[in-house]
């Protein structure tokens, strides 16, 4: 597999951050900057951009979280998540590990986020810290909205195309370009296997929606569908290391009407096939019925809940409607039994919203979901984005985001179209990084502000490789700038060497 | 030059509605869908979508507006603007055109937009219309807060590339894809010649930087600037059919030590050269001291300011700040000097502002400015966007048009990098359609939200074909969807043929 990690192209380096405990020691992005600052960025790579890492996809990663969860486990026993721990006051390694994460460098000690912080805010279900311990191979990192925005790509094969081999490439691929998570959303053949090779080789949490291999199980025959066949698949996933579950439990039978009404009708896969076999069974969605045995099992890894949204609109005219809300209100019931159990909970959002109607979205899910986390897909602002979704979907998320929202699904160009290939992950990931990264400006993340000042002092002092290695795409913008103009010019391609603003502004 | 324009790929057709007065008939998109219902589209792109329209630009475009133009001045003599007779209470043909189209077949008594309520807005220097009598050849449109929001596509040769032909292939192939107005920001070489080409073949307004010309004429020495080269230069352009002039006479000795504070002073190439100008003579900036003369000419042809904004913010760190504020003020003046004259006005915005400053703008530009129509560039919501400005402008674009901003300069992905290509612009343009057109939905406009619903029910139906033909780019929806999958399937390439959540709905 190519290398495509080299931090050397971007002036950059990999550098290690150490804590105080027992193996912490946080992955950063350094760039050195011409005017002698560095500056410390995020990063999602892990251990591909150390100088000289050899991948190698049958080894796997190194198991970094391993030692933690065993001394956890010699200590206070097993079935204990994140979520236990904090609320018992204790601050564990993962915990310091997203506080040192988190301030990229910020060390002011009015601003900074501490490990009491991290653990308070998870204590009270306002942040999650996914972390299967079956997933030794995956970061610290922290979804709440206290914290960073972060964005997940969705990658997976459907029954159409591509590989094993192709889809570690494009998880790979979306974390190089600053994925916080990877949800592997195969449906077609060898979703085990697939799903196996992404887990040992990708250094961010993992989520999954079990649904599409237990219905695979039963040869894609709803009717065939029982908990037992879907609880089989939760153990294997659990066992496998997949760090977040996307459940349907909020849809019920009493939702299905009102969303057969509407213009899109259901646009959740998962949401279709329960509402379907609801329909068929005349019985109430089993994941509801079931849930607190599912809580049981994921306590046992500390595998989170991200609960599905069945029932998002599909388009403006169904925005904010009865049977999205109606869902929510269950999902919310849902949450505070997840937190019952001391399961990790986080709650998924639409879908299709214009602007208006967006703040609405996340008052209501504020309220009826008590704090748990929101995680949304887009939303799109429009419905006739087609080519163009990421764009539409980027407006909504960032404002969203702005407003309260934790974490950001990535909406590709293709969406609504195809499948994205490789420059559709790269183009959604960049553009879901900037949507949150605008979002964690507005809202005032002590972390956030600084890259900008970077970039534009940069600007102003003509510094090229500065601003392209401070954006989050350095090889496009340098590519974008150089096909134009030779190197080392002291003005752009814009407006030529005589009308460039701020070098008459330099000159009064 | 290669005819762009062939409507038949689109499942559309160019139709004309005609109006109640003589000449009145607005060219429109139809698109006819599978499910027997037409739309009505908005359509930028004059004759050249007529069937068999020989595109001939040596020629020019026929001058629709002439008749109007003349019989006007026959009956009310010279010096009548758009604004004046809106004043006077008087409909012209103009206005009851943007009525028609604004309305996008759209023909609700209760919602739809009247020639009266076009007139009560002009009338009200909430609107604009522009429309220089030398300028026969653009189509009739509306720039204010209750009509659709426009955008705006900057062209222009730089001192480092491309010619008179590339540059009108450039206009037209910006108002294929929808833009409302362009500026030709022409600096380098045969900026008359380009300027005239483009005025003569394109359908829509044309606005320009006059100050960029005259400071061409004294070889780019701001010392050897003058009121009577600039003024010279206004006659020039007035009599050529500029329908819109970016005058920067905002910016006022006292904001400058304030802008060369900033992080990146001063990033509006006008507003820099009036700065120097007025460092260098210790003087007032002369477009200001001299604003009634312009007002005098201006009114002769009818063409409308755009009031500049010199000192918006180029950097995050800068937004809001003393400078850019200020400077508003004085541009809330000078609009009120502008109606005195019957002159219309538009004001021009910023620039780089973080989301939860944007409502600001918006709010201190109502009120300081007396509801003028606000002309924003995005606002770009961060400042590390390098290579996907047109997404950070996008999002700030669709909130501030939300707000009440009435036109948008697009922002392409070159921003700060490079002049844009042809893909760039039309990328460009139609991510900034999609900004406008959330813009549209949120702050519902009547003729807005039923390309949204056909699209969703087509979306419901499978018809692709209509999918493809509703978007801003069906070429591109369509590419993307064929390379992955062939024609006629009854599902998406994203979930394949037993995963879609729509055709499981429907099977409920």
């Amino acid at each position: 597999m190519e290398n495509v990690f080299d931090l050397s192209k971007e002036g950059a380096s990999k550098i290690y951050v150490k804590g105080t405990m027992p193996g912490v020691s946080v992955g950063m992005k350094k760039v050195s900057l011409g005017n002698k600052n560095d500056i410390l960025l995020y990063d999602t790579t892990g251990p591909y951009t150390e100088e000289k890492y050899q991948i190698n996809v049958h080894k796997g990663l190194p198991h970094i979280k391993k030692t933690w969860a065993e001394e956890r486990i010699a200590k206070y026993g097993s079935n204990k998540t994140q979520l236990w721990f904090a609320r018992q006051g204790i601050i564990t390694p993962e915990m310091e590990y997203v506080a040192i994460r988190e301030n990229q460098g910020n060390n002011d000690p009015e601003t900074m986020i501490t490990p009491e912080m991290v653990r308070d805010e998870i204590a009270a279900g306002r942040a999650i810290l996914p972390s299967n311990m079956k997933h030794p191979e995956a970061e610290p990192m922290i979804i709440g909205n206290k914290f960073l925005v972060k964005i997940n790509a969705n990658i997976g094969n459907s029954a159409l195309g591509s590989s094993i081999e192709e889809e570690v490439e494009k998880a790979l691929w979306a974390i190089k370009w600053g994925a916080d998570t990877v949800m592997d959303l195969s449906t077609g053949k060898d979703i085990h296997k697939t799903r196996e090779a992404i887990l040992r080789n990708t250094p961010v949490p993992i989520g999954t929606v079990p649904m599409y291999q237990a219905l695979e199980k039963v040869n894609g025959r709803v009717e065939d569908l029982t908990w037992e066949v879907y609880y089989d698949t939760l153990v294997e996933q659990c066992e496998q290391g997949v760090d977040y579950f996307t459940i349907h439990a909020g849809i019920l039978q009493e939702h299905v009407p009102a969303a057969l009404k509407r213009v899109t009708g259901i646009v959740s896969r998962g949401g279709s096939i329960m509402a379907k076999w609801m329909s068929i069974n005349k019985k109430e969605n089993f994941l509801y019925t079931h849930f607190e045995e599912i809580c049981e099992l994921l306590k046992r890894y500390d595998v989170a809940f991200s609960l599905g949204d069945g029932l998002r609109p599909g388009c403006i005219a169904d925005a904010n409607d009865e049977a999205q809300f109606g869902e929510l209100k269950v999902l919310g019931e849902l949450a505070e039994i997840s937190w019952k159990h001391d399961v990790q909970v986080i709650i998924e959002g639409p879908g299709h919203v214009p602007m208006h109607m967006i703040r609405e979205n996340m008052e209501k899910q504020i309220e009826w979901c008590h704090g748990a986390p929101f995680y949304t897909l887009g939303p799109l602002v429009s419905d006739i984005g087609a080519g163009y979704d990421h764009i539409t979907s980027a407006i909504g998320g960032a404002m969203i985001g702005w407003m309260g929202t934790s974490m950001l699904c990535y909406v590709t160009t293709k969406e609504h179209l195809a499948l994205p290939n490789k420059e559709d992950v790269r183009e959604g990931v960049v553009t879901f990084k900037l949507a949150a990264h605008a979002a964690d400006l507005a809202k005032g993340h002590p972390g956030a502000a600084n890259r900008d000042l970077e970039m534009s002092k940069a600007r102003y002092d003509m510094r090229w490789n500065d601003q392209f290695n401070l954006s989050f795409d350095p090889e496009r913008a340098r590519r974008m700038h150089f096909e134009m103009i030779g190197s080392g010019a002291d003005h752009c391609s814009m407006c030529g060497p005589h009308f460039c603003a701020m070098k008459i502004t330099k000159s009064i």
